[in-house]
């Protein structure tokens, strides 16, 4: 057992024979990687479906030859990769999930090297789906090519898919989870399709924000009127509708709508007081986004209102004359998208309810007004505690030397909940992007360092989470077999 | 003088000549009319340039026949027709105008008689432009005849333009009216191209509102954002302008931007109690427009509301995805077209002022927001006192059995502040159309009965007028010619 002493102890080190193996593989490991992101597999295009296909037979090439024998699952859209590596018995299952399609890399004028051939500069790896997330996925496949080439064991049971439609929308993904749920049966599901808040910074991505998405209607007259003969008197379902969305908010830009925040969840203060400590600068944001000033919820910080408020948006609007100069109209109806990001314990259908009730009893007399429900999606939180989320501070500890920080996403990532609901795992959210990685834009680059100690990363993590999660069991079976 | 005593003395009956000619020749009359309404003078369509200009040369031989001599003026768009009769010196000059365009007769198929092929139903005259306003041109040219006819003369000077561009904006009007300034000299314009109020119900038409038309365009980040990644913490610019919209009116539906009614002009109140003892009923606007009830400003009547209160009205409004489905996007930008109709003395330059500083005091810090002004007209009011006006009530009286009432529109007729900015002349608008007229829908029709009426009202205005206005001068001349 002296190959996993340093594991099963916890305390956050890179296992040295995994060291070893990574460091000496190094130039062979970033070849293979350079051969992946040369695969045009942009999942979005008809006309690269064949490279497409190509980049799933890859990954399973790629799975096989380290021992983790593969499948290729097709879909109604793009096949799924699924290995599978099962001769721990007793220790912990993990899941790894991670796509290996790619966005299109149009503007193909603004990268500066080619989209699909993958250029080093200033530490930096160069090409489309070096982050997002072929780097990414293929640093898992090499932290576990270490243990089972220096080992031939791994210290956890995996499972690990990769799927090919993940920029477009993962549609044929949850089905699969269900079809395959008892081949799927996992402790612990970990993905790495994040950023680190910032260099050097190991982060956990502890929430993602739910959705609630709606569209307002407002009819007015039964036709378009001629705003000088029926203006004044018939009310304009544009200004009802303003006025109806002006009530959404108070003046400190708080949810105005009744019981809106009767279920979120406080967060633990020493969490908000870490989220609130991490280095980030408004400006950056304010000079990112080109604007002036940030808005939003007074008394939180601008991490908090991203990651741990709900909102309430305006995604579009329109209603009447919208084309050049000048029409008098006074339009037959108005139309507002909006959506409410959600945070936990904040459920899509109640807050429909709310939304309804509120729109119902705001809404001025002469027009009438429907609220339908386009969309929604629980929002997600990390327990942050347990087997995994101790393995995962205890592993980036020791890749990165610093003590990981908890982040959140405002965002949603449909496959999370998917995977907690249909499998009832805990989900371990552990990237290694950066800020300012062009995930979807031209340039797209990943950190070397952040891949090179990503690998580190997770393969301690095997040994962190095997060790412990199963410590007893595993223990048991490695002495049946050493 | 005996032909004009009834005239003269002002009682307010048709002179029996005219009414003997008007009887006598009622049936040609009607033939001649149908001839006009033949041809489909379409403005707006290139492919009915040739009917256009043959309306035009109908009008001009109409006139010259009757002996007012006609020429076609050319414009950069169809011709305008003018007939000149200047053979009462010393008595009041006149200037009559009206349209030989119409609107496009489309949808065909919702016609019941085919819309060139003038047919009489029920005591009705349904052929597009029957209305607008070929009708009521005409019936201003049969006036003249039946003086010219009758006494070879008439009791006033009168010039009389017809143009071919009403219905797609009088593009070329005003230009002529500069040019020919010193021909159009008059001492009033009468105008018949509106409707009475009621059947039976003579209507002098004393108010249009004017126009402040704006676009606002709130601009929040650079791009459009992910609405998860930034919502919440970046101004939605959508969300903005609904709130600054919310602004424009109180919960009385008063409008609320400072200083917005300060040159309002009050009503004299026995105007107002006219005004509300009309017989209109809400429930018949509400039906007509298909909504469960009115709105507007808090303490006026509906046709005060829309006569002669001011609106601040969105005619339209855009942002972000507005596509189907769910986009979860924070827009980049908000656009809303706004425009404020305007009673006496308001200023579009003022009430322009207005709006922009308080749109700048409202804007929520964090987007940008800019107010252009994209059109503007002043608002119109008859003083209702004076010779024409006398002259007017008068006529109706004698040709109607009642009082005239005094009526407004919400909308804005240009061509009428160009008359009286240009020309420096009182402004009678005395229409002869009725409620339900179709005017610019399929089955348009006029009142054959409102025709009739109408011929013989303006014949005895002549007489009223030139009576009246000039009656010392007139007189004299008449003595020495008579």
């Amino acid at each position: 057992m002296k190959k996993s002493k340093t594991a099963v102890k916890g305390r956050g080190e890179i296992p040295s024979d995994l060291e070893d193996f990574l460091s000496k593989n190094d130039s062979r490991i970033h070849d293979e990687l350079f051969e992946f992101l040369r695969i045009p597999s942009v999942s979005a295009k008809s006309e690269h479906n064949g490279d497409t296909k190509r980049a799933a037979d890859w990954v399973k090439n790629a799975l096989d030859k380290i021992g983790v024998p593969a499948k290729i699952y097709p879909t109604a859209g793009h096949p799924i990769v699924m290995g599978e590596w099962r001769k721990a018995p007793g220790a912990p299952t993990v899941l790894i999930y991670g796509h290996y399609d790619v966005q299109p890399a149009e503007p193909l004028d603004l990268w500066t090297s080619p989209p699909f051939e993958p250029t080093m500069r200033n530490g930096k790896i160069f090409a489309r789906g070096s982050v997002d997330d072929k780097g990414q996925l293929f640093l898992h496949i090499k932290a576990l090519e270490a243990h089972l080439a220096m080992r031939k064991k791994l210290p956890v049971n995996v499972v690990i898919i990769a799927e090919g439609e993940e920029e477009v929308g993962s549609d044929n993904l949850a089905e699969f989870v269900v079809e395959q749920k008892e081949l799927l049966k996992a402790d612990a599901v970990v993905i790495s399709d994040s950023a680190m808040f910032a260099p050097g910074l190991p982060s956990i991505l502890s929430s993602l924000r739910g959705l609630a998405y709606f569209e307002i209607n407002v009819q007015g007259p039964a036709g378009d009127l001629h705003s000088g003969s029926y203006g004044g008197a018939v009310v304009n379902p544009a200004m009802a509708l303003a006025r109806i969305l002006a009530t959404f908010h108070d003046k400190d830009g708080r949810i105005a709508i009744p019981g809106f925040y009767k279920k979120v969840r406080e967060w633990d203060p020493r969490i908000r007081k870490q989220m609130r400590s991490l280095p980030f600068d408004d400006r950056t944001l304010m000079k990112e986004t080109s604007v002036a000033a940030l808005g939003g919820e007074k008394g939180y910080s601008t991490l908090e209102k991203l990651w741990i408020r709900p909102t309430c948006e305006v995604n579009g609007m329109l209603s009447g004359y919208t084309g050049e100069g000048a029409k008098t109209v006074l339009p037959a109806k108005a139309m507002a998208k909006v959506s409410c990001r959600l945070v936990p314990d904040q459920d899509p259908a109640d807050i429909a309810k709310l939304m309804k009730a509120h729109v119902a009893k705001v809404a001025p007399k002469g027009v009438k007004v429907r609220v339908d429900t386009l969309h929604g999606g629980r929002p997600w939180r990390a327990e942050l505690n347990g087997p995994i989320y101790d393995a995962a501070r205890s592993a980036l500890r020791a890749a990165f030397g610093k003590e990981p920080v908890i982040t959140g996403e405002g965002g949603s990532i449909p496959v999370v909940g998917d995977f907690q609901k249909i499998l009832g795992a805990p989900v371990l959210l552990v990237g290694f992007g950066l800020p300012g990685e062009n995930a979807h834009a031209p340039d797209e680059w990943m950190s070397d360092e952040n891949f090179r100690l990503g690998m580190r990363a997770v393969a301690t993590l095997w040994d962190e989470y095997g060790g412990k999660a199963g410590r007893g069991k595993s223990e048991e079976v490695e002495d049946d077999r050493d």
